[in-house]
């Protein structure tokens, strides 16, 4: 079949058979559409989130008003954490809930581990993890008089456990990286790693971001210790939209998070002197919890959720190949390298093209209305969602993509 | 006046020469309207809202998409903040963002504040402080090793300025208090006290949740070093909506908040090695701004600002005014007091009415359409939102509540 990718009916072919088309017309499209290639930065809109969000917006908020928290806004940080866990995420209920930002929920998380390993102190992350991750842990290590020991990995196909394992010793407080490289889609071997920071006695924190809703993940049967993941990429929960976390249920009640507020106490209405944190998940709340948003998140996550796990693997693997086999034809004879793995259970949901003009290229493909993400130095990133990316979509954007390699560089 | 207070014709009257009558109807009534007298726990939401929410949605989100960040999105925390500053808390542009909940955002500059103090080790506190507001500190106390020196004031009238100064010292880090007091609605004296903080040399950290948008604040003026505030009370901002925080330009670039996430750093988007913060006020961020709940706090605190400070502080007083001098008439006699300051001027625009039965009182009520706040352990809480409050409201939910301590009680 690839061997015909360059051919357009290549891919309009595998749109007619793609078992998802029909999730496309359950997003929001504009008459004058782009071509996007960006769903791992911002999720579409799906038509149900306008529909719910006017509704707890007008019906809740403005007519209910304070009683609605009693009708169901007050659980609804653990009971969509629920859904995301049971459904998305193999977590048995009870060990996620959804709040805060995912910086939030990572420092959250990150001091909590550090805190449950006193006599420990050093952190393993990646120099190519994202920011914000690197910052968080930056700052805790400031904080706290941690070291943190940075790996530096192939940027293609790593982290790999034999990496993580050179750092773990009798130190080691923490591991953290991320499930999926947000640069190159690289899949870490999550439950190796886990195991070999467990016989080091360590705990895991690992950012979802770029797997969550796109890749099946297996927090339990992987023995996961804490986790954190953001919303608005794969699961279409909106601009900015809250986070999850997730923490193991043997360590809840005793890992203890900084950011003691109301919301995460027993009873927040008694109002009592001396804060008692709730039993379970919830104590990892703080503030309260933000209604709209949250009503986005489920939204966009139940179309993911009726979707389902398999399909929408099958197609991104089926996606990124696509794409990666039309990268060879038309962009590696023009000196772009493909920048993910080619392997496709090693690879998530996007697709990495390297080039030193990259920057510009970028910029250049977003005035022809092709929408793809810089990422520094050197990348141009394609985020392929299932539910909203069309083969034909990958095809168009990277003809622009060659025609401007063959007539700006 | 308030001689005929018992005649509804008087709230009837009051209402019809109300300057700010015409603001009722800028915001959403259901068809079976209740007596809403709980808008300092979730304020009612205004039509402009709804959509403003849609908008952002559909033709933000839903068209625009990614590209919408560098269309002004990124920019929401710091736009809102410098109208919330200039507009309604007394602060200089640069000084204020929006972000996160109130709780995170305590907890960001509570701990700043300690850092900031290294050689100091006590925080003062009010025992009738909201409940967040201790539980974070509480947190940080036993995180940090630091104590806290509590107040223990007069329930109606405290604390007062006296009671800040017998614990200051030089081991004092942090003062932090709020400016009106959640139960009781007193109005602490926010200069004296800070005054008296940096004349001990520690700082301050002012909860200005029941004043922001309803009282006239005066940071700058008043020397405040920190403060944070709810936008979902007198800002109409939504159930959850984000908070806003204020760093005094002068700590600025030397305090440091410990949550150190993408969003706060000079370029987030360059995506460095090694956290570098960003000039002034954006530092405090740390995630991805919420973009739809933010477009909420615009559109509330738009209407705010718009009725401007002095009309809304001269309703709240007559509103508070015209429920005490019901109180005194109606439920004073059968066992109820009055838990909220006599003097306007010390009053915010809630009154707390005070009976062993409160908690069951307030059930009733609510049963009955009035819809107001139970505060543990004895107060029923009537919050009197100027822009959506009328004094019918008020005359009509009294004599619900009168009814009741003689059916019931």
């Amino acid at each position: 079949m690839f061997l015909a990718a360059t051919d357009r009916e290549a891919a309009v072919e595998l749109d007619r058979s793609d078992p998802l088309r029909g999730f496309r017309d359950r997003f929001v499209f504009a008459d004058d559409e782009v071509i996007y290639l960006d769903g791992n930065s911002l999720g579409r809109l799906p038509a149900d989130t306008l529909a719910q969000v006017n509704e707890v917006t007008r019906d809740g908020w403005g007519t209910r008003l304070i009683r609605a928290w009693s009708e169901g806004w007050l659980e609804l940080p653990l009971r969509i954490g629920d859904r995301l866990g049971e459904s998305l995420l193999g977590a048995a209920p009870g060990q996620v809930a959804v709040a805060d930002s995912t910086t939030v929920c990572f420092y959250k998380l990150a001091s909590a581990a550090l805190a449950a390993r006193p006599g420990r102190n050093e952190i393993i992350t990646d120099r190519d993890n994202f920011p914000t991750d690197r910052y968080v842990l930056e700052g805790l290590a400031a904080q706290r008089g941690v070291t943190i020991r940075w790996i530096t990995a192939d940027p293609v196909t790593g982290p790999e456990p034999d990496q993580v394992a050179a750092l773990l010793g009798p130190r080691t407080a923490l591991v953290s990286l991320s499930h999926v490289a947000y640069r190159s889609a690289f899949v870490l071997d999550m439950p190796e790693i886990t195991r070999l920071a467990h016989d080091a006695g360590a705990l895991t924190l690992w950012d979802l971001c770029h797997s969550a809703g796109v890749l099946p993940v297996t927090l339990d049967a992987s023995g996961v210790d804490l986790a954190v993941g953001c919303t608005y990429k794969y699961l279409n929960g909106g601009p900015g939209a809250p986070a999850f976390l997730y923490v193991r249920a043997e360590h809840q009640g005793r890992l203890q998070q900084p950011i003691w507020g109301w919301l995460g106490t027993r009873d927040p209405f008694e109002m009592v002197q001396g804060y008692q944190p709730a039993d379970g998940i919830a104590a990892m709340l703080s503030g309260t919890p933000p209604v709209l948003a949250l009503t986005a998140v489920s939204a966009g996550a139940e179309l993911v959720i009726e979707a389902g796990a398999a399909p929408i693997r099958e197609k991104a693997i089926a996606l990124t190949e696509f794409a990666i086999a039309l990268a060879d034809e038309w962009l590696v004879p023009r000196g772009v390298t493909v920048g993910s793995p080619r392997d496709g259970t090693s690879r998530g949901a996007h697709v990495a093209l390297v080039h030193p003009e990259a920057r510009r290229l970028c910029q250049l493909l977003i005035d022809e209305g092709v929408i793809v993400d810089f990422r520094p130095p050197d990348a141009i990133r394609l985020g392929l969602s299932p539910l909203t990316t069309s083969f034909a979509d990958v095809w168009d954007g990277l003809r622009h993509l060659r025609h401007l390699t063959e007539s700006r560089l």
